[in-house]
């Protein structure tokens, strides 16, 4: 018997829009719509294989190129989609941070333009193969992959329109009450608080009304870099109630820096981002976890060996969050099902998304948790009809990229982004 | 469409023994056989995958525990695979060294058993799937492997015995004699001499002469630690002809000090090897070249894990080679093929041995290597005659361990290892 998953024969990229709530960060804050682009590739023997990214204009562009230059592969080579990715890109892949509204800028694109067609390639394998995509990945140690309740400091709605049903989130009892509503909803056991918005005494408030609020759970916070040194070193006493800290100060000299002077781990997803940042972050000592994100680390595979050198020297790993949909939840799901060193609950913007472009029913937080869906390849199966609406969306909603900062100059004229203000 | 390699039904371990040459290393010589494992794994459906190993009596014990306990396993479940080892070992995992000859000792024997099942397994997804196995690594990246010519020291026959075929190699021109018949029957364009064995003066004149009779061909020597700090930066003076200097020196720290003081890229397959040892090398910078070895490293993944580490920390990466049939051939031929930094040739001691248990035709060297083959998973199929042949060989011939020092000590008493003499 042999499978052949066959060739590529085409690929559409489809940009969409979903809306998102105000929610608050160090550069600014959440515009109406998240964009992402949707990756479908066909292959010669009908089989389509699913994939989700970014979609600034640049991504766009860069996706587009890939997508003309695919045809004709072997869906198993996944080593020649990596070329054929460097070689359609050319030298056009820097300034590939668009879509991290700021707070993050990689040296080179290829791992993330190579990142969603990798998923659909390894989509593609598992459905061929009538098997689950964390079996391409070594199988699953976990049925079920425990997620993080993410709260954020927010507006009650976006100026112009009606409050969202969240409502406001800015007083430490604001906060316990979206966390009470996340863990009543889903079960989690873990939180995680998006800081770097308000003056570190007041974010301090918050979390310790988290801990008393919710005994037992893990508490996080991620200021984005927002505090100095001096700062970052007086909020890790929050310690006792904090399972790691994440990147209260900016740059691997920093974090070494704050990593001298306190015994709780602290963790990354903006000075370790691409495999150039690990041997000067393993060198300096500067972080104890490391936050994947198979959307920026080239994909799936790639994502595991990041894994793999986190186990190998020492360092903790957790799962990174952008605002996405099913799709991304679905290929984080898979991966961290087959990352046996994956031991924190992983980050997902996916309680605050009102729209989807998966069809319903495979995707499902309960205790705290997605199981691993058991169907071929990632499991989850596109509505096309919720995709042209979340495309007709983007094609409306004016936005191209991701602009944190401008939104909120829009609105608040003399904001500036809080790096290392505190 | 679903395929289902099914789940292990049966594990057979069968120990073989082949002839091998009088082959001088520091340990000792090669003894008049080599024993190696076959692993058989039967699934329900019909299948076999097949797997090749080390055949000490402790390890044979090891493989009989998880051949035992594998049954019922699905053979997509690699996660699973290391689980089932490590609770059929239990506490015994100490030891697992026996397989060197005494040259090296790790101090658990987890990624060794596991090694075989994992290939075996791969070879079973790649046959269910019709695809190579290099194409469950991500894909081959060249159709071709290059492996060197390796050369060795030795006697002109086991004692008691006629003359081998290939003769004495103790002089530099019996050394460039035995490169001769090697290249000329191979294409081989890398030569690497095991050393250790004659004082480093003799063994640089054999380099040089090596040199002067194969201009343009890369040239290696492997003294297996036999020369102190000092004497190791005194041969580094061979860097005009070497591309990189194997283990002149015991230990990571012996490396570092060397490496302090040479340009030459150390290579190593003796104090790196094993995940726990990358950390303390990459901080002490003891070595430029690890040498994989996936018998050794817990299997193909593993492997794979190990080259995306040494890509990420800047190390050159090449792969070791012990005694061995062509089962471990496919697997390292297919490993390479798809390790995109693997660019130096790999070792084998493949043209020493005029014994095997697969059927021939598909694993030819020319040009200097091997091409990968293109049948489902290996590629390989077991000759099952020979494989008893083999078998009533190793138990007639009354070795049960390798024991280089052992043998050599029975024909020159005061023989004692020559680790770090010079
Ligand atoms: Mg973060
Ligand atoms: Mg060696």
């Amino acid at each position: 018997m042999t499978v052949s998953a066959g060739r590529v024969s085409r690929v559409v990229v489809t940009p969409v829009a979903f809306r998102d709530p105000p929610l608050l960060n160090v550069v600014g804050v959440h515009q109406p719509y998240v964009l992402r682009a949707i990756v479908q590739v066909h292959t010669d023997e009908g089989l389509v294989g699913l994939g989700e990214t970014y979609a600034d204009q640049a991504h766009l562009g860069r996706l587009e190129a890939v997508a003309a230059a695919l045809p004709g592969a072997d869906v198993f080579d996944l080593h020649g989609l990596r070329r054929i990715v460097a070689e359609a890109l050319g030298e056009s892949t820097g300034g590939a941070g668009a879509s991290f509204g700021g707070m993050l800028e990689v040296s080179s694109a290829v791992d993330t333009v190579v990142s969603p067609f990798e998923v659909a390639l390894l989509d593609l394998q598992g459905k061929a193969m009538g098997r689950p995509l964390s079996d391409l990945l070594g199988g699953a140690v976990r049925e079920r992959v425990p997620y993080s309740a993410y709260l954020f400091y927010k507006w009650a709605g976006h100026p112009g329109q009606e409050d969202d049903d969240w409502g406001e989130g800015r007083t430490p009892e604001q906060l316990v009450a979206q966390a009470r509503r996340m863990v009543d909803e889903y079960g989690f056991t873990a939180i995680k608080l998006k800081g770097g918005v308000y003056e570190p005494r007041h974010e301090a408030e918050t979390v310790e009304a988290l801990a008393d609020a919710f005994p037992g759970h893990k508490l996080r916070i991620d200021p984005n870099g927002a505090w100095t040194v001096g700062t970052s070193v007086e909020m890790a006493r929050l310690s006792g109630v904090l399972e790691y800290l994440e990147d209260p100060t900016p740059g691997i000299e920093g974090m070494a820096e704050v990593s001298k002077h306190t015994e709780l781990p602290l963790a990354t997803n903006m000075c370790v981002i691409a495999f150039e940042h690990i041997k000067p972050a393993v060198a300096a000592d500067a972080v104890q976890v490391v936050l994947s994100d198979h959307h920026l680390w080239g994909g799936l595979r790639r994502s595991a060996l990041l894994g793999g050198i986190c186990e190998t020297f020492g360092m903790g790993l957790s799962m990174h969050s952008n605002s996405h949909l099913g799709i991304s939840l679905a290929a984080m799901t898979h991966l961290a099902a087959s990352t046996p060193n994956l031991t924190y609950a992983c980050d997902t913007h996916y309680p605050w998304k009102t729209e989807e472009v998966v069809k319903p029913g495979v995707l499902e937080f309960r205790d705290g948790g997605v199981a691993v869906p058991r169907g071929p390849g990632l499991g989850v199966e596109l509505d096309e009809d919720a995709l042209a609406a979340l495309h007709e969306q983007y094609l409306k909603c004016g936005q191209r990229g991701r602009e944190d900062t401008a939104y909120m100059q829009s609105i608040v004229p003399d904001f500036t982004p809080n790096t290392a203000r505190w």
